[in-house]
């Protein structure tokens, strides 16, 4: 005998079996007194949905699946239902990350559990965020878990937010005093020893690579950092202004972010092909040998706001090149690294 | 034997037997009265790099390669000589595209003639223009040719523009009355005919695609376009202002560009996988037998102006996916349709 449930403060309640056949069996909603259950919006739309639930009663009205959608029952809930739905039919249980449908509640939209596992089992397997498409999403909120983002057409696409160590082996002796002029926003190293570019990845050699003593060409990053570092006879303040002159206050992020990256044994080269700051190296022993770059870097200031499209851009680009985005936030205490990845539940 | 120029009103005098060495047999400069010739800085500083010319003498100093490239002759020289040194070693000859060094020069920085041939022969193959990353280039300013972006660590990518033809055989007879409900950011359409979505591929099934007759969720684009030819039994009025509300102008460009599209026969679908407005299928007959989208369209206010890091994200994305980046730059007397991609000179 299919069920009736009653839409009250928020939620929808069932008695009859509603505790054994929703709650037990299935993992929907949260127990109440007796066999009396209370379900999330959602998760009644899905029952409705599914012709288990045979219609919910909201102030009078009786309303099926239809209906109830109809009248928009939450916050979101088009986009929540529509992700809802498609990880039930992945096999996944899930509850919204509240009380009292969790002791415990991740900070997100919904717990889903590991398959085969349901809300009294005390493991969690992704913590959820859902958005539309159109929501913006703050650096700051970009929190380790799965972002469910909602397309216009109503696909889903799921990317697993997590903080990539940032290490490698690359690691060479600099020599100093090599010659260089500033040209516009580049520098030119005259003959500078054959490592600097061989074994440390400067610059790109003018003549291409059939030099032992190649002059390099170096980007103003590149320059700036050889500068404070000694290397090269260009005043660390003139590469810097430069780097102003023609980037703003961006020169200073990816700088900041281009000297991380080489303290911590990571090799950066730029990423304008990909349209990012940076593909990396992460051990790197001779320019002869390199082996595939791991990380696509986009720096970006601490409080920028993503649009979701760009992170669909971003994260597909990588992913067709076999990279992993990485964001570099960078605030002035340092910088936050967060990785994207299209994951499939 | 070497010989030596002279730097004066921007060009770079050469006398001796110049006319014969560099421009008859080699493409370089124009000629000027007897056997003396004139060179663009970019032609005499290649010349100087091969060592074909020894020096140039500019205001009393005899300057030899490092020292004519550090005193940057010229506007944009750095970025001007590596794409002029890059197209060189690829085996074109090249020349300034203004008088006189051509007769009825194209628009542009540089003519680049067709392999084997020179500047006196009559045929341009490639109209080139030269930016920096750092370059913005507005939309308008996207003209049939070719665009040499260089890069801050001096690599050349080669951008093909060109105006692509819009056209497809995608058409059906739509039904009218389906019933729908606008929902938030997306619309339902309750149970219309088949053919909808399986032959006219509008919406995305609820259900998946199991069902003869699937309930359909649509865009606010789709609904907009499919309620204005009367095909929904939506007011083509409240699904544009829903429209504006969530999306600003923006909906307004994306509207006139997806009917424009539906118009020409071609079936566009949300490109936000993608990171672009709509990927497009020029032949549908039924979903069943989707060939692959060929084009992915982003939809841009006329007057934007792009970074070219960005159209180099765009066109690397597109062509990964093997699909041709369309620009959709909307004004208010119609569509101007750009198309970018890859070349390899």
């Amino acid at each position: 005998m299919a069920l009736e449930g009653t839409f009250e403060d928020g939620v929808v309640h069932v008695t009859g079996d509603a505790r054994q056949r929703y709650h037990d069996a299935r993992g929907y909603g949260y127990p109440l007194e007796g066999n009396e259950i209370a379900l999330a919006p959602v998760e009644a739309a899905h029952l409705l949905y599914r012709g288990d639930l045979e219609a919910v009663v909201d102030d009078g009205r009786r309303l099926g699946f239809r209906g109830f959608v109809a009248s928009e029952p939450g916050v979101d809930f088009g986009v929540r239902f529509l992700v809802y739905a498609d990880l039930r039919q992945r096999g996944f249980y899930l509850s919204p990350a509240s009380e009292p449908w969790l002791a415990d509640p991740p900070e997100a939209d919904f717990a889903v559990f590991p398959r085969g596992k349901g809300p009294g089992d005390g493991e969690v397997e992704y913590a959820l965020c859902v958005i539309g498409e159109r929501t913006d999403v703050a650096g700051e909120d970009l929190e380790d878990g799965v972002l469910a983002v909602v397309d216009e057409e109503s696909e889903i696409t799921y990317l697993e937010v997590s903080r990539p160590e940032i290490a490698g082996s690359s690691a060479v002796d600099l020599p100093t005093g090599v010659e260089a002029d500033l040209l516009t926003d580049r520098v030119i190293l005259w003959e500078p020893p054959f490592e600097l570019y061989e074994r440390a990845f400067y610059g790109q050699p003018l003549e291409g690579r059939e030099y032992d003593e190649p002059t390099l060409q170096c980007s103003l990053l590149e320059a700036a950092y050889l500068a404070e570092e000694g290397v090269i006879d260009l005043d660390p303040d003139v590469a810097l202004e430069r780097g102003r002159e023609v980037e703003g206050d961006r020169f200073d992020r990816r700088l900041a972010v281009y000297t991380e990256l080489r303290e911590r044994g990571v090799v950066p080269k730029t990423g304008y092909k990909f349209g990012a700051d940076f593909r990396t190296y992460a051990d790197v022993d001779s320019v002869d040998d390199l082996g595939h770059s791991e990380l696509l870097v986009r720096v970006l200031p601490a409080d920028h706001v993503f649009e979701p499209r760009n992170l669909a851009l971003d994260v597909r680009l990588s992913h067709g090149v076999r990279k992993t985005m990485v964001f570099a936030l960078v605030e002035k205490a340092g910088i936050e690294w967060r990785s994207l990845q299209r994951l499939t539940p």
